[in-house]
């Protein structure tokens, strides 16, 4: 069985082949640019490779309501040739395989779910940090989602007590991804994430944020495992806040045994995209 | 098929026997004192059927982790009779058939589901807002829980600009449960709330802590429907005020459709409990 993966992000989509194992056999980056010749260097790079079935994880949000007509396209997005861009149908049309599609996030909880930090449990969320902020849930091997996929991302968290900032969502304001996203940190700070080490005020609020909207996750999903990946995570020690205020916070009031097994770091760095839209295509065909 | 239900609340225990259709055939209602004696009378109820199977919609927390040693035990509640009583067992021994156990408002979200508020969608999310606050998720006929049932009560909401109160919760103080619940209400505004009709004052604060609360649900869980039941809804135009500001806080960010359809009254007038527990067992069976 070959599989092909399509990690679409705002700046690059990433291609790659595997066969289910977990291991990729071929990967390639190409910067997205519009659709018709993005689309068309994807198609060149799969040329070489007979495939029984296609994976997405993409940016959202997407349509993900099978009872929609519109199932699979691209819905509000800034970049304005992606809006309303039919993605499942058009790669349906290109490739003549079955595709299946899913959020990036979701991708890449499924891969942890079968490959990483989330292989002994049976439900895990994995939160990205980056310029946005996400979460998928796996439960017993099936992403999560209702209508269509949550956006939990940008649920409201208690102001830190001495955080001026108002937040940088278009749509919200000081909702999670406002205020802890990297564009957040940036703006309330003047500098980038990576430029603010030493400054242990940053993560200070860093982590009351995140811990916040850790504990309303747990209290509404109650996962296993909390995985969390995104650029942010990057900075040292950030992990370790995080557990200390999310303990805290839940006080024992719920079970979610040893933290430090509970909140954990990927295991898969950066390849959870295309190996969950591997494990995706794989889980159905 | 014969099923029987129970459910176990606080204060009564509702016992009943249906064939899963929907309709219920007997019912009675017992005091919860200690286990001992309340499972007694229960068993003296049941004793007139011959059942096929028990399906039990329970009070929380309970342990609902299948993997646990503890699985059907009821954790910790003020009822210290009831504090680690192995609830399920205890049924498992006295009837000799199979018996499911679920929270209450989990069962009650699967009788809304099957024959009530919820019977055009694929998942709904149920929530009480009594004594206490509690909610329950159904997918795609299936009750969810992560490592064991969800504790959506207890989340924190964003204080109402003008509100001193401090909560009432006695792990959280100003969480959902601890701003919202009926016992909330009395405490801050000194009367019970069915004596507060017109006091619109209390019914704003009480839209906006419901509102904030569903907007997280929403953005985490996206649910098709919510059902707002419990003693609290019987309240008066609290349900339009609260639609009202869910739309200004969702603001278009996610589809829910119409907002009349998207949140609504339940349709099985206190029977949810039982009706669930039904349809639990008669799903399983
Ligand atoms: N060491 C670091 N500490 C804090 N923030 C960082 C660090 N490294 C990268 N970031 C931030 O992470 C964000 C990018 O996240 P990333 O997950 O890599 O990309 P994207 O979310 O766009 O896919 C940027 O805002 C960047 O400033
Ligand atoms: N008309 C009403 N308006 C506001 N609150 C009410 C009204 N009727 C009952 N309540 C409150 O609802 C709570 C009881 O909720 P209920 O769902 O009936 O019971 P429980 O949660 O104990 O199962 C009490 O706190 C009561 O004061
Ligand atoms: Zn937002
Ligand atoms: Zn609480």
């Amino acid at each position: 069985m070959l599989i092909g993966a399509i990690e679409a992000g705002g700046t690059k989509i990433i291609c790659a082949v595997g066969d289910g194992s977990g291991e990729i056999r071929a990967k390639q980056s190409i910067p997205t640019r519009e659709p018709e010749e993005t689309l068309q260097e994807v198609k060149a790079f799969f040329s070489a490779y007979d495939l029984d079935a296609l994976g997405v994880g993409s940016f959202g949000p997407v349509d993900l309501n099978r009872d929609s007509g519109t199932y699979g396209t691209i819905l509000n997005t800034p970049k304005a040739a992606w809006k309303h861009f039919n993605l499942l149908g058009r790669l349906q049309a290109d490739y003549e395989i079955p595709v299946y599609i899913d959020t990036d996030v979701n991708a890449a909880c499924l891969a942890e779910y079968h490959h990483g930090a989330g292989i002994d449990v049976n439900s895990c969320l994995y939160i990205t940090v980056g310029t946005g902020i996400g979460a998928g849930l796996v439960q017993n091997g099936q992403t999560f989602q209702g209508k269509s996929h949550p956006e939990m991302g940008h649920i409201m968290v208690p102001k830190h007590g001495t955080d001026p900032f108002t937040g940088v969502c278009p749509y919200h304001g000081n909702c999670l991804e406002g205020m802890a996203s990297g564009p957040a940190i940036e703006e309330r700070h003047g500098r980038k994430g990576h430029l603010l080490d030493d400054h242990p005020y940053v993560w200070e609020l860093e982590a009351h944020y995140l811990a916040h909207a850790i504990v309303t996750y747990t209290l509404v999903l109650f996962p296993e495992r909390i995985i969390l990946g995104g650029g942010v995570m990057k900075q040292k020690l950030l992990l370790s806040l995080i557990r200390e205020k999310v303990s805290r916070l839940l006080n024992g009031y719920v079970d979610v045994g040893e933290m430090d097994k509970f909140i954990t770091a990927p295991a898969l760095d950066d390849e959870q995209g295309v190996k969950g839209a591997i494990a995706l295509a794989a889980g159905n065909v």
